[in-house]
């Protein structure tokens, strides 16, 4: 496989910004607020949802906020303080160990996964709380290469009122991040949910971003058939691997399905 | 108005038994499950939601969850408590005390709407993390009437793995429970989201359900103008908040916006 050749993943990162920005001042504006809200783990999707949102619509109208569990590494509260400096927005520090300990201590048996899931869906809560206490939208920082793999809880950390970086593969993230001067130290470090010690994307994963986001261009940007991409230099069993991630986590990228009687669609605007 | 025309909302209750029954079933095969998950507030929804699941599954493989809250009536419980006799489900009760509380006392000055939001997340955080701990699908119990008027909680009440019920609007779920022969207790009750004492849907819409369903189904169904509603007998401000009430709320029913910049979308099917 070529993996040497990242540019069919390069993107215009001046062009692609100008999109970004005017997005979230648009989603802003149609929903008639003015002021957003967005958690910030020190992460780079996080990071580069900030700066954006500071570049739509000023430091002031942006609230991070910082939820540590117990199990978060010190340093991802340090580098969201970093973000947090550089850009001057608002910001608070609400920790979640309370509401998830309350739940998970009835289940000492608890597994990793279950509990990553609570962390995410509790960190959803204060976010949507403050979104309604400060009248602020919730900004989505999910990219696309976690939204097709499903590498996200849903009605966690998926949960948004709008995402500006949804449609940006994780190789294209970092291009954005690193031309609009993030921090170092967050665009080097190896990407990670951060809900254990030691957690990383990569390994949890099994492949790197590199890899899949070539990948992933293929199937989904190019259309590409299983015998293609093994042509382009890809094994069978990634490929099948990946290709099953995605289908199993479409219901994450979808609206429940409901049960059609009527002629009515409730999803249709009025 | 002739509210006393009811009969525009008639269903063939036997027909659609049948294809909700169907539905649960094909939903839960399609996916790979043979189990669900509910949450069953002792209301008129979730009673008939389990009752169906029950027709389609069997009662092995159905778990209604009761999830109280200090606020929550007795009398809720007492009647999940008949729901779960009479259809002999498999039934857990998981209060939500202690994961609401942990949260809500940071703030001694929330709103009721406020704390409204939290419970109805929290109650979805026990659902999913049973729903993971039990390899069975969260169960969604919103009819239409509700899901057009935006009268749940995004990522609470409104979250579900598929819902049966929500094409059916209020008045022809109390049609089907009828014929189902739901304990008349939960039949006649008014309908509450109990979420704090003496709450009930209709006095805080500000409307029946038999009043709106009538309105929603010329709007939403017969696709009919304001002036036509008007002259159907409705009240020009009945209709304009009703209206304003479909707009504002269509965020709950839709996946939020993502900035599109490329051609692939993760939402559809590879």
């Amino acid at each position: 496989m070529n993996t040497s050749d990242s540019s069919i993943l390069s993107i215009d990162v001046a062009q692609i910004r100008g999109i970004l920005v005017d997005f979230i001042r648009k989603e802003v504006n149609r929903t008639g607020f003015d002021c957003v809200v967005i958690g910030l783990s020190g992460g780079l999707d996080s990071s580069l949802a900030c700066y954006l949102a500071v570049e739509a619509l000023g430091s002031k109208k942006v609230l991070a906020i910082r939820m540590p569990y117990t199990t978060s590494s010190q340093e991802s509260l340090e580098h969201a303080h970093l973000v947090i400096q550089a850009t001057g927005v608002m910001s608070m520090t609400i920790p979640i160990n309370g509401m998830v300990d309350a739940f998970i201590e009835k289940y000492p048996e608890m597994n990793a996964f279950r509990k990553g899931n609570i962390m995410a869906r509790s960190r959803m809560i204060v976010l949507f709380d403050q979104s309604a206490a400060n009248n602020a939208l919730v900004v989505g920082t999910g990219n696309k290469t976690e939204i097709l793999l499903g590498y996200s809880t849903l009605y966690g950390d998926a949960a948004c009122a709008f995402n500006p970086l949804g449609d940006l593969y994780k190789t294209q993230i970092r291009q954005l991040a690193k031309a609009m001067n993030l921090p170092d130290v967050i665009l080097l470090k190896p990407p990670s949910a951060d809900l254990w010690v030691g957690q990383t994307d990569e390994s949890e994963l099994g492949f790197t971003y590199t890899e899949v986001d070539q990948l992933l261009y293929l199937l989904v940007e190019k259309h590409k058939s299983v015998k293609e991409c093994e042509l382009a230099g890809f094994k069978r069993d990634f490929i099948e691997r990946v290709l099953t991630r995605i289908r199993k986590n479409r219901f994450k990228r979808v609206m429940p399905p409901i049960a059609r009687i009527t002629e009515g669609d409730a999803g249709l605007d009025l």
